[in-house]
């Protein structure tokens, strides 16, 4: 993509609302802007990381066996009276009257809906297990939004929902989304630990949050250090295979947010030169429920004895739009971001530092080409604006790799990389800069 | 995809509610429920089949040099104050009111807010020409919404929104849709043929529906029969160039709706064997408007002069949703649906004749295995269905090429394929299958 003809708004002073640093940076890298209190438009450059993180949580989902559907954002209000949340939601709950004043809601949550799917269709068993995902857009309306993407009102959220016969193999589900998670963080670069959480309104008594750690993070949690090295399991991870001695081993190191930190346990397990206390996001959260939905909405299936009997469910959410935020408070400097290369809207920016100059304008040509022909995500920067400008943009904006070329350089066949994580940087011929940039 | 691990609902009646064949198609094949009327949550195969359309929009977008950008759905009704069209949206528009009594609307389309993004940012000639579009849910409250995703209330759109200068730059922008339009049903398997229209509630008073033949369509056209062997432009084609050419020959054979329709013009222009008057489905629409939103809303850039003007502005939609329904109603017989093969959920669908019998088990497995390490989408159907029932679904689903796997074949070392859109047949060796799938 050739700057001159992307759209990057980049702002040069700092938006006075913006209290954290990922939504400052976000406004300021033209990333996102502002239509309502926490509604947001996505600008060519979040887009680009929004679908980012949006396929690796999809690929994990479908990895560890889930399947895809889409449901709407609109929902009817009476599918949430048969669960008796449409009462109990409260002011969060966006409610919407149409033209022929019949009652519906932006959804906030999908139990109901997926559970009037499930029982349309399964009766028995035999379809069992089943988990069924979906990527849509949420609407919580809190009271006050603020700190960006990571507490909007309108987000990107996956949510998966489990059905199966019973505790033990739902149990086996909760694993299998337990592991995807682990998966899905790291593959953005991100450390997401695990953490016993309360239910709250989902309900049900075995629930996870996964909580990145940012002295900014909204909850209060404590570690013992080991659990940042645990190993996060392979791509040939066997889902059709016993999960358990995974979630054992995360499991049975300590790591709670405040809201269920049990003090003693933590000075008894935690030797004192391993105990962390500081801040996290989170970004993820599994609930098992058994039959909370499935008993009031009457979603039964007929086990091998014949007789129906209700399914056993959980659900599993992904803050798809707010991930983008707690990756940018994990890693930013005080030039801007640094994208981990698997979410980075662009692998490589290339600078042109003289522009106008036949020769540089021709290595830079040849450059962007010959990377962009062997299937690299590339920004050319090729606009008229001095070197200095460029520079601070590339920062800002925390493209993995920049590849500076400019005369002095060109004279010797030179070109200077820098890498954006540790500002590391070398000069080389711009074939070895291709060499060193694919794949 | 194992279909005893993917979720299928095929229904054995013909839903009541159905009035066309796609509705009754897409409910019967499983790839929709409706939720509420006119909003439909999309089942697996229905949501595989959205996101290959959505892809080939988003790359003929791309190609033709527009940017994606993702807006939200939620909008403020301030931001249509300013362009008038608040009052005069009347009840199609879903308007919402917040906790805090603020007021919302679920966003029929996008013209204000891209306004106003572009006007935050953009304030001179030097950044133009600018196209950025979005493929976003869209909610229109219709009085009656019926024929299942071709006219429901909550609905998938592409809408891209041009800005530049002047008239002149703006009908270059027109033209590139127009070629991308062309492109994008062409890669469907789509006869989309644009047809002069009237501009309607977006204003302006130049503009084409592209509209895909078919005996259940909404509207009436009056064509003549050479518009459907104009030849579609090439991947190659030049957006940078002149693309008037294309324009002309595509606009100069007659082709109209009912609306606009000049019956003496047709009979004058198209000889009397070549004077088709059908029905249409209408997939897309262009508009040029010129400064009906930009005026209003003070989107003025600063020309070479240096003196500002109100932007010259054009927006063009497709129904992304609504594709499904009209490819269906294109290409269906009494069987059930026949994909494109661009569209398809899969491409290949293997039928295990005898499940259980270990031959047979053993073959469909070694050609599931080769085909999906080849990258070619397989659903293989390992049910303990009997043979006519996998049959009868594999027709209904309408997947392009059908591996049919039985004992009695597969001793003589054979398999079946046929062809879905014709029904061809042969008999071959499970190697030459695979070889001829490929690709």
């Amino acid at each position: 993509m050739r700057l001159s003809r992307f759209f990057l708004p980049i702002l040069k002073e700092n938006p006075k609302e913006a209290e954290i640093v990922s939504h400052r940076l976000m406004l300021r890298a033209g990333m996102i802007r502002q239509e309502a209190a926490g509604i947001y438009a996505w600008l060519p450059l979040g887009f680009r990381v929004l679908k980012k993180i949006e396929q690796i949580v999809r690929e994990e989902q479908d990895r560890s066996g889930a399947i895809e559907v889409l449901m709407p954002t609109l929902q009817l209000a009476d599918l949430w009276r048969e669960s008796g949340r449409y009462d109990a939601y409260g002011p969060e709950m966006l409610r919407i009257a149409d033209r022929h004043k019949r009652e519906l809601l932006y959804g906030p949550t999908n139990e109901e809906m997926i559970t009037e799917i499930f029982r349309a269709y399964v009766k028995s068993y035999k379809n069992l297990p089943l988990n069924l995902y979906h990527i849509q857009w949420k609407f919580r309306d809190e009271q006050r939004p603020r700190f960006g993407v990571m507490r909007g009102r309108e987000f990107l959220m996956k949510d998966a929902y489990s059905f199966d016969l019973n505790e033990g193999a739902a149990r086996v589900a909760y694993n299998k989304m337990f592991v995807a998670y682990l998966r899905t963080f790291a593959r953005m670069g991100l450390k997401a630990i695990p953490m016993r959480a309360e239910t709250g309104p989902i309900g049900g008594d075995l629930s996870h949050e996964f909580i990145v750690l940012a002295e900014t993070g909204e909850s209060g949690v404590f570690i013992n250090r080991d659990v940042l090295d645990l190993p996060v399991p392979g791509e040939d991870v066997d889902y059709d295979g016993d999960l358990t001695p995974i979630i054992k081993q995360w499991t049975s190191v300590y790591a709670a947010t405040e809201d269920v930190h049990d003090a003693a346990r933590f000075e008894r397990e935690v030797p004192a030169d391993k105990r962390v206390n500081t801040r996290g996001i989170e970004v993820g959260q599994i609930f098992y429920f058994g039959t909370k939905y499935s008993e009031p909405m009457k979603a039964l299936v007929a086990g091998p004895d014949g007789v129906d009997v209700p399914i056993h469910g959980g659900s599993y959410g992904v803050g798809v739009s707010r991930l983008l935020g707690a990756i940018i408070e994990a890693c930013h400097d005080d030039a801007g971001i640094k994208w981990p290369e698997a979410v980075a809207p662009f692998r490589v920016s290339i600078l042109n530092l003289k522009q106008g100059d036949a020769a540089v304008d021709a290595a830079c040509e040849k450059l962007y080409a010959e990377l962009t022909a062997k299937g690299v995500d590339v920004l050319y920067d090729d606009t008229d604006q001095r070197a200095g400008a460029k520079f601070a943009a590339a920062d800002l904006i925390g493209i993995p790799w920049q590849i500076m070329i400019g005369p002095k350089g060109l004279a010797d066949g030179k070109v200077e990389i820098k890498r954006r994580s540790d500002g590391a940087r070398e000069t080389m011929s711009p074939a070895d800069a291709v060499a060193r940039l694919v794949g």
